[in-house]
């Protein structure tokens, strides 16, 4: 079948998108336009291009095997026509075709039988005031990686609006070049939608080890300076800054979509069924503009992610040439790297959980990432979310040196397939020293998950423990480790019975007063929950995740604690 | 309820067990017995103890937060007593008592309510010829270790039986400490069970380039030497020798479930049910002593693996003192790394898959395991195995220097979910930059795979080509990729054609032969059999993986290949 083909935008779900249509259909004349002048490069790769982590940047914009894909690239191998720095200007669904703009001056047309919306996402560019002002910028084109890369001056200071994934990563970026960083989030945790709050601190302390400043709950008000930037305002604090970069989210670019009345879903972005049909049935919506569904929720979402991007755009060019391909949608998995630390999230945090209507039991789980007496074992923590009633997994999230990636991946595919608790804790790893624990980090949390769902084990919250402190409730917190761990760290007002004694110790408890039992990772806090019970006492618990979850004040010093 | 619950092993499901029967019941009377010195040690972290990379023996004996699991830690933290150098020497089931005898010398016994047997495996040992003379040992036990770590002297010439997961870690770990190594297995390829051929290969073509002398489809006859072993008998070659490391596989210990009339499964394991409960219900079994049950192709299997043996542990546990658990069974998945490789499989290969008569497609995918642009990111290779007529995953095999860990992980999780390569393909994996490529390996193969099922990628093994080369079939080898690639690497017989210049090219084809194309890793391949499809040449395939899962022997040098 000859058909004609026009994708607009050739990053990630368009460039897919026109290379799948072409060997879907080996007929059709296929036309991608583009107002960049670069196309289909990995716009995740920018902040490590700016921290010189890449070095070149055609590096981006080249194949696995170190072919450029240029429009040249295009033409020549995918038998696909590419038309860089041409603006649609319209579409007029009536007589099928776009309205074009090239090098801002020259105005044409397309005409089209199928059409494929791959117009991206742009950076959210909060109504501050003098948000125009020199020096505040994006990250998202290669130009602001340009830009960035040419402003990000040793020592002088640079304020980034937005602790999310972007904004993370170019602070390590912007840090490793010696700049000096201040990270504002508006909510009162760093990675909001992505982690929950006691996760989130994991990362929080890290980066403000590293030296990054990290301001939480504060919102940057405006921006002051002649030609550049010269402050940031944040409430009553004036921050002299030489460069501002925000990053507090992408909106999808509906425009066109939206001119040409299509509809809009609730999430802001485009309506597309599975087939990625938008409400035209000859109009393809894929990448960072389209809406797409979570498969835990059952909800629409808007979460524009290159991945993401990249199975869509196969589906929307298989579609568009008279395939037959759909995309069911996605559960959320994220992840980042920031400086040595890991953390990411698949399916539904305690908090998104909870707002959809679950009712949930939770695990902290910390425990080295391989074999413990295998070197280079780094610590990683688990938080695991079940629906309580039916002990469906509904999210992992996960922070730590070690890999935590793996578990974010066999997590993803579990809770695709709507697997168990149970179910998660017989799956059959792949277990040697190097690799994991012969019990993996995933299935030991599934373990505590089961022993929490049936009753055996009950687990308090770090938070929870803090609130009784501080509201000087009767209870006693009975640290069960060795003494030298104890010497080493602890929590102010625990008292100590190590498990090895604790049997004979037992005369040295009221049995009328809430005990909360916890060790290091609270395995031996369980134990000890366990040996409680059975000696009669009947208000026990255990903290979870132990003291290496516990994200407050210690005695002891941090590099003792992992 | 107080009950007597014995247990016979106390390594890794032994352990487990106990552990797990006293949280079950508190008031159980638990009592484990095992005829060794050390109990609950790490044996899989042996071969890194002879290397050195594990420099204590105690870290193999301690749990994760550094405490030593010897008797007095399970009397006191468990509640569980421990009799070591005790052997079971026979069930009275009639009598609900075991015989035991402790120190080799005093005779008792020990009443039970519900028996737990986990008496693990042993190393098979070959009737052959002078097996028995000195310096010819296995790796199981804590005083197997110990011996082989005092006999590993540099220069020393050591062989080893079996080219399995035990023998190539052994054969790591002996090589670190100087000694010159050779590898013997019967089969012809290594790692046979766990690896198809060709995926076995990447494993050893790096043992030997490692300074591992590999000799496969070889059978050592018998030894020679005095008191000590000096030679290996390999057909007519006499080998000389220091050591001899015997590790053709296990066989599980069943003598005393067989000696009590306990019934033994088809594999020679100890048969169970899902309860883990032996043909008598008040006797558990678990770990290496017993078979399970394979959740692809339903049949029984003896698999012995430290992660199962610990799931399995627990599941027995529970049901000995009163609870309800079940152990559904494995997948088969293993891995192994070896100097800078990792090697691994889960599911079926295509071998095992053939011969349970699933009608199979493969494919072969080697790519950088994080982003190509990423530093670090390193090769591995995927090998997907699925049912042709439903396109369900059967297997997955990976090897490489790169995270083959985690494409085995997620593979593993999708086919105990009976996945299909559709839903593979929309996994939403954990994607940045450091942790893969947008599109996940895994995703890749599955994406490849799918167009194989619906015909149109037709894919040839690297076998495949190499037979028709030497049965001189009339057939055009096409290489697509550059000239500079073409230059550095190539193999003999192909034509070079690079898919830039290849639509302008086609009159340089004839129309009536066999052309198999690939390039690196065949994208471009499956790119040129769809332009040669479009262009009306009949009889087009890409061959599999491209050079890089092309085994044999190739012109240029091997560093330029991945």
């Amino acid at each position: 079948m000859k058909s004609r083909i026009v994708v607009i935008g050739a990053n990630a779900a368009g460039a897919k998108a026109a290379a799948k249509a072409r060997r879907t259909n080996p007929k059709a004349e296929i036309t991608v336009v583009d107002r960049g002048n670069f196309i289909s490069y990995g716009a995740c790769g920018i902040p490590y291009y700016v921290s010189d982590t890449v070095t070149d940047l055609s590096e981006l914009m080249s194949t696995a095997v170190g072919v450029v894909r240029d429009a040249e690239f295009f033409s020549k191998v995918k038998g696909v026509s590419v038309r860089t720095r041409t603006e649609v200007t319209g579409i007029d669904r009536d007589s099928k075709v776009v309205h074009l703009l090239e090098n801002g001056t020259v105005a044409s047309f397309l005409p089209y039988d199928k059409l494929i919306l791959a117009t991206g996402s742009s950076p959210f560019i909060p109504r501050v005031s003098n948000v125009d002002l020199g020096n505040i910028l994006t990250v998202k084109s290669i130009e602001d990686a340009e830009f960035l890369k040419e402003r990000a001056i040793p020592g002088a200071a640079v304020c980034i609006v937005g602790g999310g994934l972007i904004g993370l990563e170019t602070a390590e970026a912007l840090h490793s070049k010696g700049m000096r960083v201040t990270l504002i989030e508006m909510r009162d945790q760093l990675l909001p939608g992505v982690l929950d709050p006691e996760v989130a601190s994991v990362v929080e302390k890290h980066v403000r080890e590293q030296g990054v400043t990290v301001m939480t709950g504060r919102t940057v008000t405006g921006f002051a300076g002649n030609e550049a930037v010269a402050s940031a305002i944040v409430g009553d604090i004036e921050l002299p800054v030489d460069l501002v970069v925000l990053a507090p989210g992408v909106t999808p670019n509906v425009k066109l979509a939206k001119d040409a009345g299509l509809s809009v879903g609730v999430t802001g972005a485009i309506a597309v069924d599975q087939w990625l049909r938008t409400s035209d049935p000859d109009i393809y919506a894929c990448g960072d503009c389209c809406e797409t569904t979570h498969l835990v929720t059952g909800k629409k979402v808007f979460i524009p992610l290159g991945s993401t991007a990249n199975k869509q755009g196969r589906v929307a060019g298989i579609n568009a040439a008279g395939g037959d391909a759909v995309f069911a949608g996605v559960i959320g998995t994220s992840i980042l790297k920031v400086f040595r630390v890991n953390a990411g999230k698949t399916g539904l945090t305690e908090t998104e959980a909870r707002a959809n209507g679950f009712e949930v039991e939770t695990v902290m789980s910390p425990a080295p990432d391989r074999a413990h007496f295998f070197p280079g074992a780094k610590p990683i923590l688990l938080k695991l979310v079940c629906e309580r009633k039916t002990g469906r997994v509904l999210g992992l999230q996960a922070a730590g040196e070690g890999a935590v990636d793996k578990r974010l991946d066999a997590a993803a595919t579990a809770i695709t397939f709507r697997a168990t608790a149970e179910q998660l804790s017989q799956l059959d790893l792949a277990y040697a020293p190097p690799y994991g624990a012969a019990m993996d980090n995933l299935i030991v949390a599934a373990d505590i998950m089961k022993n929490k769902l049936s009753g055996h084990a009950r687990g308090i919250s770090a938070r929870e423990v803090k609130r009784k402190f501080e509201e000087e409730e009767d209870f006693i917190l009975l640290d069960v480790r060795s003494p030298a761990e104890h010497g080493e760290i602890g929590i102010e007002g625990a008292k100590l019975i190590p498990l090895g004694v604790l049997r004979e110790k037992l005369h040295e408890l009221p049995k009328d007063k809430e005990i909360i039992t916890f060790c290091k990772i609270s395995l031996r806090g369980y134990e000890a929950q366990k040996i409680l019970d059975a000696a009669g006492f009947t208000d026990t618990k255990f903290m979870d995740g132990g003291i290496l979850a516990w994200p407050y004040k210690y005695r002891g010093k941090l590099e003792n604690k992992c």
